[in-house]
């Protein structure tokens, strides 16, 4: 550790140098190159950012695999301090990395997803970023290598090893600490929901059309349910996630690393991150493939396919006010218009449905940079961590929305939900075992052509009398399966 | 168990019966209808197919739902027994799902994927034909309803629940039986070939471009570890389907079925298929939703990811023969070409990557058929359990064919692999802790430039002496991590 | 043209050869192999019978593909004819050709669609059936090669050209002799319907909620708009279509043809089919990417958008009868439930969805696969017309199905629009001019708090009289747009 | 026109109201809210910031987007002024839309994609920002509505009308301006390329393996072909883009708006942007569906597939430096690794690649929120233009790339390519026509299991002289058609 006079002196002297000169000078084996005087970063940086003008600063790798670069340096410097590196280089690394980490240095990392397909450019990135904020720790100049990016920072390993590791941290991170938290929590919000409802009885619907009844509470438990084992799919699909390629390196022989290295780096990762890190079984593979990837967006995409189903039926469940379904109100968050009083638009619904939409893309992008390996190196990889983290985010962050603005303030509209209930013509199922199936259809029948209700039909047709319908057609008897009494 | 005589008594009252009139009356709540003499469905299967000519005969619902269909109803039968169903009844109905589980009656279910979305239509087919079959078995008249398909056939059932248990047995069915021991036997041949091929050492390919070496069996052992994790995949994501929806009746409350009712098909389930089915928790989810098919189908994606990678490098290893890698050669099924002798296509990569992009394609197909439950049923099930069974038998079948009559045969042209090896620029990397990177780098570019080899440059330069050259640049050294002493 | 007297010895001689011997052998350059005696296939479709087990009859070589080699088979001897072809032979493969064209061969197509890519085999399968249909119809014996598959049947040509070139075939005849006309017929329906509702003004929808007013016919008029323009774009995107491939032979350099020849051949195609082929530009990009067809298939996706969106409000518009929107009463089919009467499930939308669904991702499959050229020639190409055929069948057939038993039938139902309408506040919307956008509000605001009319709640706050809210409050005014005076 | 000097006193008194307060209050029909003080930003925004926290400021509204709210409020107001619009009004909202035009107020839109699916908050983001800076140039005070977001600046709009329209305007321009000219040069440069390399013949490769010679140019002319044609397919596509939904209001009637204002608006955008848009003919489907957005998505698509191909052919073609195809010297941008010189990365091709695949992904996202519009209006707007513009920009951005980096420097190693050619087996095609079919075939088996040339293996057969080889064997003659003289 530092002490702490160094690391304000590093701050102090940082200032002054952007005021003297706007660049300086770094050097790659392509030869030298201007970089901006006030940034980290080295030649081969500058030279992606010149190369590779694709989208925008909003095409950047994601901040989620800067901060990945962070941890795994910092544990590959770990592992290699064991393995013969220079302590004092080796300390600066992994402080300089833990800032890297802790998203000190975010504007640091403005290469864009649409280069190298190794993700070498921004393996480099980060070596060149540690190595100068290494450099300034021990008190050296920014680009005198003291602190090497490829001999030091990326010591025993290769792009093509660290890049996948570090896709596998992020992807493993934000499923773990963004995603499952938040869909836990809409899951739990739905599940009060349900309890809540569990008295309300209303009208089935199946193919959009009326049917037998159930209760609101049952048919939100349905949502808990599906949510539920969208949580286990999750959890299964990062069994595969956790396997690092570290210490494959070049083309996973793991040429220039060590034995022993790829577990050191499973280890330290555990510790950095909480998660149960290992050591991969075949690096070929995980060079070569982004299965583990591939597959955990397959259960982003089914738990995308449940949010769609779950909030197209909130949105039409709540429609109206008055000239549709009209069984729950949802939360009124902003004016839906400025002509109509009353008018609920659900907002939460939209977003959330397009993310889905927008997931289902992206499992196609998954997918086709997924296949497209060739021999010892899949080269889709920015595009594809880009799309799971993508997927997860916004699926993390619309659970979370549509959870505090729409779900946790869902109504039922108890009396709508009840007239619609009894206005409905097939309660005359419950008829079918006291006057047979055939009177039965006549009263519901008669009904929908004289567009009266069920009972009033009964009773006009003289087949039971009012007491009788009471007794017989009760809803809250058709909610489930019958005892069987032999 | 019927006797002997009265089985052969139905089949030669059933010829004639043809010869006397080409049609018969049968009735449903709609009214009569004609349908084919010599067929045993009824009007229902009349009508859908009078209503939805979408596609012609090969879009037929698949064979692993009918069966499926024959193995439900067989084993709801005898939960039926326990359940008041007269016994007489009970046992023709069981003798004719079993005819239809075991495929005698393919050309009795005519209709079409493009139906209603809840397999309604498929659902009455299955009833209809059942009913007939028993009915003939009981010595009836057809269309009687002496059997009828839905108080006896469909007793204690509903499309809504029969048709997703359907998805789910046909589902685990083909995949269990036909796609796993196929991706096996593939993943067995590429193991086989892995230590085959383990001590010829050849150069690595990342980037498509030259790279450090490593053997041709680790290549291998790279795909064989990619199958064997979506082995793994593939069995996880079946545990999902062994959860049944029957028992969930119309909308999930389980109207008009028994408490126990689902346990104990799944029981008959287990017994007839060997699989562990069980009754789903929440049946709500199970006919709202088709989680768990989307999910399997993300496993099913995955898997064709790896064959399609796979697939696409033993192409290109396999090309030439002269003007390609040439690092295989693949076996020769059928003349490549009438011109040109000694060509080999690699047809069998073709039709694995095709099968492979047909199956992104179907991905697709599912999860937008997923998301689109609405209320208390999806109603886009045909669709889904056409495109699940259409990727696991064509994966299935992909992997056995490309085994047979291509992995099995491929050789490696081990002359080819070693010149390339040998001429490869890349081998001087073992040169850098002997003489240095800057003069190995020399090396390097030296023999790129006058286009000579990597000892022609070395000894030209004078760096070192040939011995020097044989001792230390050893590819073999150079496939595998380094043991760290210190 | 042959005499009636050799056409009927043909016929004759066809069937004892049958009954003598099971098989026969037919060679290739890798051999003899036996086929069945009954088919007029040769060693070549034999072998990839053998070779390529995957998937089963249905996934058979599409049926349109199959006569689209008959005609261009006919085509190219014609042309080959002008091009030193012996008139007898020529006479012969055009005769043979002509009934593979008219579907009565379709039997001897038996490969899959998962054989090689460029579609080899199934040329050569029409090459040997159409040579020995010749060889019949001269009366030679099978396999002798007296018209021979390649020198005389395929002269001037190469799979390399040739499936392309039926690619186009089939998929122009599909889109424009069944989906076209089937989507003008759909969207003529709709127009019926547009101008039968012209009158009926109903409560609008946005977000789902209520809004403003419109007529039915007007949002039937969006239907049909919507229709109108993808007509539009499927024409458009056949004209890259109407471009051949055939000339370009193996590579696109037309190696083995003549000049000329590939004009002559669409010369006859367009006499043949009616329709504008020409002689492609560029051989190389026709042989090497599918663009065309993937573009196609874009226009497909769109139409498929459209009618999901269709089909969709439709099922919505049509949900109750008592608990749903109730606006539209769809055509009754087939039962709906056995135990509801009145329920009419929306099985054509339902259908139609499923289609779309279907298309969407097989828009994926074609993507990939056109993606996947490599140099010379794209060797996905059986997928991908597999898939375009698939999605403008299914689409033109269920159009026809959605069309003939939903939408011709559909009905309005008056009433309960009116009553929708009466009982929207949006309607307050025309007292902002009159009382103030802050009265209307408040107006509205009540009666939504009260549950009544906005009538009733103007009244009670005394805002207005019943004449002023009679005169005021005319939804027929609020279906367009003003006109402006100045 | 403002004067210059109240241009002044706008920016001078700007800057002094941020320092004295933090916050000032905003209203809407909800109540007050808190906004920055420094924001021009009403309280329809800020609720939407507080109420979708999805995604990040990288998920925020297309840039496009918001240059082209400004371009439509100053044409809509331009309208407006003939509409009765008040004068000093309507030419602030002209000023303050001009501005937000041109890129000087980005900042003020914050709000994310994952918003209504109808846009109508950032809708309302730029009436309040645009009503806001009118008021300030007018010299009133923020918030004060003295130009009101609604009754000014939305005059005569709803959400439901200009968003679409500004989806219109945003599309038709990032293609016109961004892709379309980007595609050009890169199709210009690959022409250059096309006729640098005419006369270079070279082997040519169908299913990966060798095949007859083609020149180099003339495969790189299939690259050029496919390009321009793709661009005929955009240009096309761009039809439907330029009809604007604008006069449809709310639910496409053109309620609360004027005849003739939708054209007047299309005929200031056509002023403002110099393309032909046209007020819609049916605004109904203009809202309720985005066919015309999904058509050309199909049509981006379609060049991915094609750009897709040619990077990776060029990929391919360029691999080595030793042990790949090695026809192809691509430039040299990076270091394609410390270790090994003379290692070129295809870099561009990586990134142009994996642009694609985000393509084909971004295609899904279009096409299910494309399907999804429900009654009058589609909820997946957001959704649909970021995809579009995501998919236009990426490749006009990868295309200029593409181009710079690599293609404008690419050289054919014409030795290499040359010694292919020689060594190809295929050549012995030329020798049927002298030597006969068997012989030659015999020719080349023999050089293909000798591993000798094809002029060793005929002179060793002792078939031919060697004058008579070299007078025969000659690739330029391979190349095209041949002349039929009769």
């Amino acid at each position: 550790m530092l002490s702490k006079s160094l690391l304000r002196y590093r701050y102090i002297t940082k200032v002054p140098r952007v005021m003297f000169s706007s660049f300086r000078i770094e050097s790659d084996t392509f030869g030298d190159l201007e970089v901006p005087a006030d940034k980290y970063w080295g030649a081969q940086t500058q030279r992606s950012l010149m190369n590779f003008k694709i989208g925008g600063p909003r095409e950047r790798m994601p901040l989620g695999v800067v901060r990945a670069f962070g941890i795994l340096k910092k544990c590959a410097a770990k592992a290699n301090l064991e393995y013969g590196l220079d302590s004092k280089v080796g300390e600066a690394i992994i402080q300089a990395a833990d800032e890297v980490k802790n998203g000190q240095h975010d504007e640091e990392f403005p290469l864009v997803v649409w280069q190298t397909g190794s993700g070498t450019q921004s393996n480099m990135n980060s070596n060149e970023v540690i190595a100068n904020i290494a450099i300034e720790i021990l008190g050296g100049e920014l680009g005198s290598k003291m602190v090497h990016p490829n001999d030091h920072v990326n010591m025993s390993q290769s792009s093509n090893d660290t890049f996948p590791t570090v896709m596998h941290i992020a992807a493993a991170m934000e499923v773990s600490q963004n995603l499952i938290p938040k869909v836990q929590k809409l899951k739990d919000a739905l599940h009060e929901k349900s309890k809540e409802f569990a008295e309300i009885i209303k009208i089935g619907r199946t193919h959009t059309q009326d049917a037998t009844p159930l209760t609101l509470g049952q048919e939100f438990s349905g949502y808990v349910a599906a949510l539920n084992n969208n949580l286990v799919r999750i959890e299964e699909s990062l069994h595969g996630i956790f396997e690092i390629a570290q210490g494959g390196t070049a083309v996973g022989t793991g040429i220039n690393t060590y034995e022993g290295f790829s577990e050191r780096v499973a280890e330290f990762l555990e510790d950095e991150t909480g998660l149960p890190f290992v050591s991969g079984k075949n690096k070929f593979e995980l060079l070569a493939t982004k299965d583990a990837l591939v597959y955990l967006h397959g259960a982003l995409n089914t738990l995308a396919t449940s949010l769609f189903k779950i909030a197209n039926d909130i949105r039409f469940l709540g429609s109206g006010p008055r000239c549709g379904l009209g069984e729950l109100a949802l939360p009124e968050n902003e004016p839906g218009s400025s002509i109509m009083p009353g008018k609920v638009n659900p907002t939460q619904c939209e977003a959330m449905t397009m993310v889905c939409a927008q997931v289902f893309g992206n499992q196609v992008a998954c997918t086709v940079g997924g296949s497209m390996g060739h021999f010892e190196l899949n080269a889709f990889k920015p595009l594809i961590i880009k799309n799971v983290l993508h997927s997860a985010t916004l699926l993390g962050d619309a659970c979370e929305s549509f959870n505090k603005n729409c779900v946790a303030g869902i109504q039922a509209n108890k009396d709508h939900i009840h007239k619609l209930l009894n206005e409905s013509l097939m309660l005359v199922t419950a008829l079918n075992p006291h006057i047979g199936y055939d009177k039965a259809a006549k009263i519901a029948k008669t009904a929908h052509k004289e567009n009266t209700t069920l009972k009033e039909a009964a009773l006009k047709l003289g087949f039971l009398s009012e007491e009788q319908y009471k007794a017989w057609v009760r809803p809250e008897k058709m909610i489930g399966p019958t005892d069987y009494d032999e």
